[in-house]
């Protein structure tokens, strides 16, 4: 894969998790939307079925990251070529806020109609993470476990799936082709509902950072504060759990 | 595939996807069905699955497009041929109008039933899309993004999972063979429950103008209209969707 | 496959279809449940996963059919032969029968606290079922519809997937190796969600009759009517809808 | 497989099925979590996503039991060997132990707030299963249905998808290679959604007993009784199911 490349699909699959991914948010947040109030199952299956989207668009030209976490796993485990890592970044930050961009444009009448509402929800749980229960040391542990609870079984999914199922032309995932990439959207519905009560899942610092710097800089009126306080703790837990998960994948194998 | 052999599967299948897709409408809808108000969650799934039943069951015969915005898509990445356009389009919106009969019969007594109530619901949304917020040019740009959604990842996926997985005997999707049609019944739930909020995602032209026909020539009693007005957005927001995520697959590889 | 190895795969598959179908019936039925009132959605999933459960585990042994319209129509497709067809319909009804004891054996307790409550509910929804709107007419047309939705893309998927994904050392089913249970497991959740509405979709004979004789044999006290006018439609609504799917299957190809 | 292996697999992928199992009852169960009351449909998936995770991820290691009744039950159908079975338990029990304390770190902030609270909830029921109505025959029996259920299936599985679906690099289940864990994930939402009324459905004897154990030694002020009473059940249960199950394979077979 050359760089161009690795930057494309991330670009283009990062950008489709979260139109999927912010969408869902929206879509159970924001009124005079036909899924409001859908419940905490629609939420974990439509992030679920975002990366399933993304990571199979991603996959013949990256590899399909979409995650610096898992990005970061792969390189220490020694799979992602070091080289590579800042275009896989790169790739992922640009499409997150492309991808919050697509979706502010998909609910644009929404949103307009949320701000001539007398009480204008707040908008910035369609786009970040934000806890229950505000605790750095609590919620810092929480994104790392649950980032854990993705990359070390995604670590393993490579390990079992192999050179994958039956003859596939294009790219294959590091996390197994075939079917390696429907297995980590399972998964990732699996955090959801299982892991996300806390903080949210952000689980991934390019799906947390890209749509708040997005939520900063657009022009949705009433739109709330961006919470910058908290945006270290998406990106740190993540990629604490993406590395302890590579050096248990590693002492295992 | 000889033209009739496309015009036979895309009729047969789109039929399948509109009597499980306008089916799971009206079961949520109607009075006197068991899954009245079951909610979002229900509405997704039920359209995805149809998706899964009517492309495993065209796929042998036509490829299992069953969506004129997957064939303009599959056309202009010259992947399908131009000639054999007209025969994937006449068998989808036969097939769609089909589709809609066909579940007018199962549900015959339920839609007997409104018609008798002293409030009958209008049944147009079981057949087809409607708008949360009316307004054509927002309408329109949700309805291209959420086609995009369906069509680029579509287009990816034919070449992630190339030839296949394993062999296979009958006839190949443009979209992958093997778990192909199955991680685009996946997609359209994914759709459904992230970008479905503001228009309820018809990302099909067939889809929502088969069925809105159906319902105009159908003596349902006290059906209410059948909104030509709106009819003409979910008819080009999917096509200039599909075309749009053809040229962006022809700009990356 | 021996007559005697179909017998034994069909009991089997089908008490373990008929345990989990009846089991969420009574999950979500009977009070001191913990799924209680759980909803459709879960319904439909207790079903399509039984499927799922009993079809891969017949598989080895009899192709898993499980369903007498499944069998009607394979064997008027000329993919099941006549002289079988016996040994899978003794085997689905013994299955059935035998998963309707056990699923009352595993809520024995709740069915003794429902009989011992001041107004004790209906236990005949939990084993077989009823129209919302009583019309044989009607009736016996949706489960016909709903049943082709069933039998007809099973019949194309067997088509599709052919030979099978990948080497499979063990008796194929005629709807394809591989992964086609599970495709037809996530079509009955489909059938549930979206043709289920009216009739509580027996789409299979066995299903219903079985545990409705279980039923009318079983000493649950004040178990209520096992209401045998309704008994003829949930079998030849299913059968017609079988033999209708395999004409079209043949003319098809 | 060596033992230091089948130990290292086991408690890993047990570790990560307790990590979701357990999680998904936090989450759903204490106040500040945002899947707070989602409901049993969130339950099941949980835990059977859990599975799904735990499983792949374990398999090339262990082959990825994570359940005595399952190891009992392969080493009865002279699949596992008797020799090994300690190892998998061993690997069973730590991992469930360690699951549930990274459950109650990742849920710590929500522990906390709730033994603040003037009514603290009891909080057994987010690591281990108690009866809706406690009647030791009757919850005994319950568990052994539903761990035929699970092991009966199983066991047919690695017949019917024998040696895998395409080529697979690591070490293949015995229940099947490739999509055998994925079938056991879906069976195991089946049985929470059909089976799980009664009891809660342990259907293994570490998920019960480990926790069990956690719960009673883990500093959560106001955490309640680990009823120790009940903890027989979900240990005997599961191990007769699985046997049973083993003795109708080999009669089968």
């Amino acid at each position: 894969m050359t760089h161009g490349s690795i930057f494309v699909g991330e670009l283009i699959g990062t950008a489709i998790l979260i139109l999927f991914g912010a969408g869902v948010c929206a879509a159970v947040t924001l009124n005079h939307s036909k899924a409001k109030d859908a419940g905490w199952v629609v939420v974990a299956f439509g992030w679920g079925f975002g990366v399933l989207a993304g990571a199979y668009t991603a996959a013949p030209k990256s590899g399909g990251h979409l995650n610096p976490a898992v990005t970061l796993g792969l390189a220490i485990a020694d799979i992602t070529k070091w080289g590579d890592v800042p275009y896989y970044l790169l790739g992922q930050m640009a499409g997150a806020i492309l991808g919050a961009v697509l979706t502010w444009l998909l609910y644009f009448a929404q949103f307009q109609a949320n701000a001539d509402e007398e009480t204008a929800l707040p908008t910035l749980g369609i786009f970040s993470t934000a806890p229950e229960i505000r605790n750095p040391v609590a919620n810092l542990i929480t994104e790392t476990i649950a980032t854990a609870g993705l990359v070390l079984p995604l670590l393993f999914f490579g390990k079992n799936l192999g050179t994958g199922i039956g003859p596939v032309s294009g790219t294959q995932t590091a996390y197994g082709s075939g079917i390696g990439p429907l297995l980590v959207a399972l998964l990732v519905v699996g955090i959801g509902l299982s892991l996300g009560g806390p903080t949210g899942y952000a689980i991934n610092p390019a799906r947390d950072l890209g749509p708040r710097i997005t939520h900063a800089l657009l022009p949705i009126p009433n739109k709330g504060t961006s919470d910058w306080g908290y945006a270290w703790i998406p990106v740190a837990g993540p990629l604490i759990g993406g590395a302890l998960s590579a050096l248990v994948y590693k002492a295992a194998f």
